[in-house]
């Protein structure tokens, strides 16, 4: 009998990698969900993924306060116990931050986990108040297109959403994986935009104003733009593409012999559902589909696994995604062919695994 | 950054509740799920609840081993290793301990919280190996018509089960909500029956044995055995029975003031969906339909809400779920009808909780 259930002594491996903070600056990093650690299609929250800007702000939730204004008929104020008392929706869902896998072209990728490289996204159920229903309390005004969203953290971390989207399916999060928010997810309350870019899913929501244009902030000019081959930076890329990854076999899991071994490995798109993920061993020369699991959700990880047989020779897995509009996961080469090569966010090419003839894994972008 | 995400420390009653062991026990107690705190269908790990008969064994998953043998053609062992080799499955169900609620009749449950009666049920994404796959590759002899599981525990737990549920949805599972299963449920393996009694699916499983009857073990003999009004017990009740329970309000979650609160619940049953949960407030005399959230799985926690505007006065609040075969909770007198007043498995009875006009709650069997 213990007040909360432990992780296994055995299970040393069971924890995030991390990036620290740049240089100068404070509160700043990433942490990484061990993707090939996991299965299914839920992250367990101590190890959903992590990007801060400006550290995790300890907030009293009795004190904390969601402030609606702007373009609205009447500003509201939301404490999380007003809020408690609203009609909740609870849906599973993945979030990805649009920077992951930045780091799957650099050379030292070439031995990184799976994780390491591509785990900046994490699948949970999350539960909240629609948006919509407060802005409806609120009135709408009709010249109101956009809002400005921001959080309480050090340095106010603030993005511009479309209406439309907001009132499709945005959620004011209070939990996650069925308890509280934890604080690095944004206690006691965070925007949550089911498929859209992570980092548009304010964390620690204070502050929402209704207006008629984005507000252009840096988070959505300077950063989390796409630079273009032509030197222009394409703004607004809000749903994330289709994609995919082979979570195991992948860097730092060995092959001990050769034999039958089970390929699996997760597919989301910001878009819908997935319809189908095939894989190929043989570098793409042929293809196979993989078998979907049951939980196949709008919006949410969908988890595959397809038998492989491994001769013990050398052989690269790839998993191509394609989604429920027809929507093919892109090469590398395609993926990048619009913007410039040092192209960061929005990243969603075909990663091809290496297998070694000692059994070994390896980035075959590398 | 850090290796793993932490619970907010204002969150401090984010606890299972436990009843310790019972004197001349080793090893043998409860920790019930606080499910007043929770909300959606998935229970946080380290709050699924426990129930151990003999403790909590450390396991070195590279030295345990699975056997399968008795009516077999060529008896097996497994380790993890290998069974990583299979194809896997993922669901999201619940587990119920068959012994949930037992105290929901007692005069000490007035003022106990919904999860320290009701909390012996939790919701989890179960990833593993269908067993079906291993006993077809052992070979089941003709006369196989139960096997008898049992437990790596130091009361070697060991419970028999029908083998046409085995070959129907029963896994062993490896994971639970997307990492390895935590030791107190049964790393590195478990047998996982979805809908089926909480005790049947053996933790630490470690021995599997394809008999022509049922071994008449203690644990479904003398414990989880339904006693009659007769003196006689009733053997083999297997699915749990269509439930639900309010979590929200409930005993030690205060109303503040009049006005509108959201009735919120889960509803579950081992036979498949549920398709509908009724609220009341006035202790049975109207019902209205629930709301059901959008993951409505079979054999798996279903979440109800409903608003409800409470005027300051005295209420009784009741829920009562119906399954997709029309099978509707019984009231606590219909379901304790067949049996002995002390009946203590297997309980769905309709819990109500008594509202008073100081907005405190209270157990309304007491």
């Amino acid at each position: 009998m213990s007040e909360a259930g432990a992780v296994s002594p055995f299970e040393h491996q069971l924890v995030r990698t991390n990036i620290n903070a740049s240089p100068g600056t404070t509160g700043a990093g990433v942490s990484f969900t061990p993707l090939e650690h996991l299965d299914g299609i839920i992250t367990p929250s101590r190890l959903h993924f992590e990007r801060h800007h400006s550290g995790i702000p300890t907030i009293d939730p009795d004190k904390h306060q969601l402030f609606i204004q702007g373009l609205v008929r009447k500003p509201l104020v939301f404490t999380s116990a007003v809020l408690a008392r609203y009609p909740m929706v609870s849906n599973i869902h993945f979030l990805e931050c649009s920077g992951n896998s930045f780091r799957a072209n650099s050379k030292s990728a070439k031995h990184l986990s799976c994780g390491s490289v591509h785990g900046l996204i994490s699948g949970s159920e999350w539960t909240g108040v629609p948006l919509k229903m407060l802005l409806d309390e609120a009135g709408i005004q009709a010249e109101a297109k956009w809002l400005v969203a921001s959080g309480a953290d050090a340095g106010a971390m603030n993005r511009s959403v479309p209406l439309s989207k907001i009132l499709d399916d945005a959620i004011v999060a209070l939990y996650q994986n069925g308890e509280p928010l934890r604080p690095a997810n944004g206690y006691p309350m965070r925007l949550f935009l089911p498929g859209w870019e992570g980092n548009m899913s304010i964390k620690w929501l204070q502050n929402i104003v209704l207006t008629r244009e984005p507000a252009m902030t840096r988070e959505e000019t300077s950063k989390y733009s796409d630079l273009q081959a032509d030197g222009t930076a394409k703004l607004f890329t809000f749903p994330m593409g289709v994609k995919s990854v082979i979570t195991s076999p992948s860097p730092g899991l060995l092959l001990n012999k050769d034999g039958v071994y089970q390929i699996k490995g997760i597919a989301w798109t910001g878009s819908g559902k997935i319809r189908r993920v095939e894989v190929s061993a043989d570098g793409g020369k042929s293809w196979a589909d993989a078998q979907l699991d049951s939980h196949v959700l709008p919006k949410a990880l969908t988890r595959f696994r397809a038998a492989w047989k491994w001769q013990g020779n050398k052989a690269v897995l790839l998993s191509r995604a394609t989604d429920e509009f027809g929507a093919v996961q892109p090469t590398k080469t395609v993926a990048l062919s619009g913007n410039s090569p040092g192209n960061f966010y929005h990243f969603n090419g075909i990663q091809p695994w290496r297998v070694h003839t000692d059994g070994s894994v390896s980035n075959g972008f590398v």
